[in-house]
């Protein structure tokens, strides 16, 4: 066990870093919006979230809105728990670079 | 600016966040130390200094010790600078998924 194995590799990217940051405080999140906030391209953002889906991080819901198809995201309970020990794992090496 | 353009895409990797973190808190790291530390393969490890090198992050110094071929590692100014400022971004990012 070292620093960096307590990192979780399917974090790795800022991509989904910036994506789990906004499912953990918001009860799901249309790819729209995390298009928009983000500001990714339709691809770039699909990579990331089927990743993370994979790893059953998180939970994907589509649905019609308008009669305009609507997906939307939200975090799972073991997304939650991974992206929790990978903070803590980052703010362990955050106080090593500064002792 | 969002929340992830802060970030530096050159930081993604753990193994670089590793490497930086190492280098932040010693004058200069060797290959070999830092290949230890942080479990590694050569090539792997090559690989991610080779980038950080690229960017001008981190030095690299090769000498002889004991007429056996030593290379090792120093963070620059710049490099400094930037991890320093790819941390803030992380914390706020750690911040805002615990609001």
């Amino acid at each position: 066990m070292n620093i960096i194995t307590s990192l979780n590799k399917a974090f790795d990217s800022r991509v989904r870093l910036g994506i789990m940051s906004m499912l953990m405080v918001n009860e799901s999140v249309d790819f729209a919006t995390i298009k928009k906030e983000l500001d990714l391209t339709d691809g770039n953002l699909s990579t990331h979230l089927l990743a993370l889906e994979k790893e059953k991080y998180i939970g994907v819901k589509k649905q019609f809105i308008n009669k305009k198809p609507n997906t939307s995201y939200t975090v799972t309970k073991s997304g939650e728990k991974a992206f929790k020990a990978h903070i803590t794992a980052l703010e362990e090496i955050i106080k090593k670079s500064f002792e």
